[in-house]
């Protein structure tokens, strides 16, 4: 309930700008808190003062509104086998962006430092330097604990379990760093389409992110949406590289449907489906059908508005999809299924970083988080 | 952003009372502002004075109390073949109860008409009218769409699809009404246990109420938890009364093992389990792993930090959850099971009404709410 610099920020975001008086009106707050919080704001650039003359024709009133360039935000989306960083604003425009083949199973510092290399590159081109970065927004393709961002056993990236990320990345950039699961990240990046959500990303792997309430749905321990390693009862003597038998992702995750056609990986797999392929486009419909009967139990349970599709294989044309709604709604009920809409990812390889500066600006934008920096 | 009496309110409900100067420091507000929002809480009773003695020896200040007695709340929990009514203040605690063996069966006309009944004999009993009540919020045992209240194809409910309940129910008892799904009020009952958490209830059928970041995740239609009808692979050949094939409530709900064992009902299976029968302890068991089964994927995709078990079967002692851990803790991802905690209901048959009196309350007292209720 407390009342917080950060308050008047979340005021402004709204884009319109706005006078002492009026933001004395909105809020209740005294004139000489306002005053306080104003000049606080200013001082650290989160506003900026416009001259406005007044409707009665008096001395023109100053109104402040929400400098979207107070700081600059870095996002990067650390795949299975690519990787992409990109500077935003404050609203998450892109404002300069770099993408690379690299694979996550070099390590932790021969990735990290490749991340750190391009931010720098990215920061000269664009005119700026570490001290204007409020934030490192990172997604990596395995499970991770939000509070530490650990990874925690990631069956895809050798070598990374337990590296501590944030205070790596952080002592050398000198920002600080959130860390979470890529498809948590993807998710925040759609999460404007709906209250209720889920981002289901097949590429090598498979993995989904939760939107709860307009709110990311991590769990208990940051392992929510695992459902890579949900056991697929017609797939009970397949090895998944977890370990276990029988994981949907086994059976229908890119790497399973590479080694099926006999290619190297998720890529090719999109190549051939491209190219016609009845074997390939066979397989990815029954990858979807495989990820459906899963999803279908999950609908039930949860009530999804909105699936989203993303990953290499979601981008194979339409199949991936097919699968994937004719077993749910087929398998769920019809209550949790009369308005449900599944679709294929609009932000397609951008829903990475896209997501990344949303989870950085929501954290350094937070009420209390602004509270803590201006208060002087 | 907005500050509204509500907002002092939400300060005072922790129960220490406090002066108009500390709740201008606390909030940053007008002393002006504070003393408008005081004399509209005191105006409706929401808040009491309370005579204090200045630590400065001065005149003594006035300290403003959170009173629990402004109103009372209906809370009912209405169930397949048994209904309870509770009266309680604003922090929950019951002031009058009574229940009655009751078939949902019976229809709306019939079942609401024993609640309204009650409610006046309860409220007669203590000293009430219709006036003091703030709201009455309500179980079913069905599928509920909580925007409108009502209920959608609900198997076990003959009669009420579509019924206006909450509009029915308000206009004979003069007070807002709020429906929802009788799982989800039973997690409500509970929610103070756990950030995330699955209250799983399983009684004639069997369903589950949702707990996301302390809050109830509904769904986008209000249908999330429906996983009575998730389709279990073992049992493709059992019809459901939902008219699906497979349905879990169909094999492992009170009502199929009742039938097994040639008894009444879900309460019979309870007491067999009770004389000890082989037979009810070995149906309760594998009830429990079949349950087990659906939630280990659940797990995986949630990562809830508590999963609770409640219902009439849930009470037949360690049986049902045996069978539930035993499959859990061996199916469901490490990260997801290392501090998974799963237990039985300690509200048990107050599960309902408690969360049914919670749901209320909340609403009642959200800061919006009660600044409607009060501006003058």
């Amino acid at each position: 309930m407390q009342d917080t610099p950060g308050a008047l920020l979340s005021i402004l975001r709204d884009g319109q700008a706005r006078t002492r008086a009026e933001l004395a009106q909105l809020t209740g707050l005294a004139r000489s808190t306002i005053a306080q919080r104003i000049d606080a704001l200013l001082d650290q650039r989160w506003i900026v003062p416009l001259e406005e003359s007044t409707s009665s024709g008096g001395r023109p009133a100053t109104a402040f509104a929400f400098n979207r360039r107070a700081r600059i935000v870095a996002a990067a989306d650390l795949g299975v086998t690519h990787a992409r960083v990109a500077l935003t604003d404050l609203d998450g425009a892109s404002l300069a962006e770099r993408s690379a083949d690299l694979s996550i199973s070099l390590g932790p510092e021969a990735v990290l430092g490749w991340l750190l290399e391009t931010l720098h590159e990215l920061l000269a081109e664009t005119g700026h330097t570490s001290a204007d970065l409020c934030g490192i927004g990172v997604g990596l393709p395995g499970p991770v604990e939000h509070a530490s961002g650990l990874a925690v056993n990631p069956p895809l990236m050798p070598g990374w379990d337990g590296f501590p990320v944030p205070e790596w990345l952080a002592a050398r950039a000198g920002a600080p760093v959130l860390v979470d699961n890529d498809v948590n990240i993807m998710a925040l990046g759609e999460h404007r389409a709906a209250e209720h959500l889920l981002f289901v990303k097949v590429g090598t792997g498979i993995g989904c992110g939760v939107i709860s309430g307009g709110r990311l749905h991590r769990g208990a321990q940051g392992a929510a949406g695992d459902i890579g390693h949900i056991r697929l009862p017609s797939a009970d003597h397949v090895m998944c590289r977890c370990g276990n038998l029988g994981c949907l992702e086994a059976v229908a995750g890119g790497g399973a449907l590479a080694a099926a056609l006999g290619v190297a990986g998720t890529r090719e797999v999109v190549g051939l489906v491209r190219a016609g392929s009845t074997q390939a486009i066979q397989l990815v419909r029954q990858s979807g059908r495989d990820i459906g009967l899963v999803l279908a139990s999950i609908v039930n349970f949860f009530n999804p508005a909105l699936i989203v599709m993303g990953g290499d294989l979601a981008e194979a044309g339409e199949h991936l999809l097919a699968g994937v709604r004719e077993v749910i709604y087929a398998r769920s009920l019809p209550l949790a299924t009369q308005r449900l809409e599944i679709r294929a990812s609009e932000l397609g390889d951008q829903a990475g970083v896209t997501g990344a500066a949303v989870m950085v600006i929501e954290h350094v934008l937070a009420p209390a988080a602004v509270n803590l920096t201006v208060r002087t």
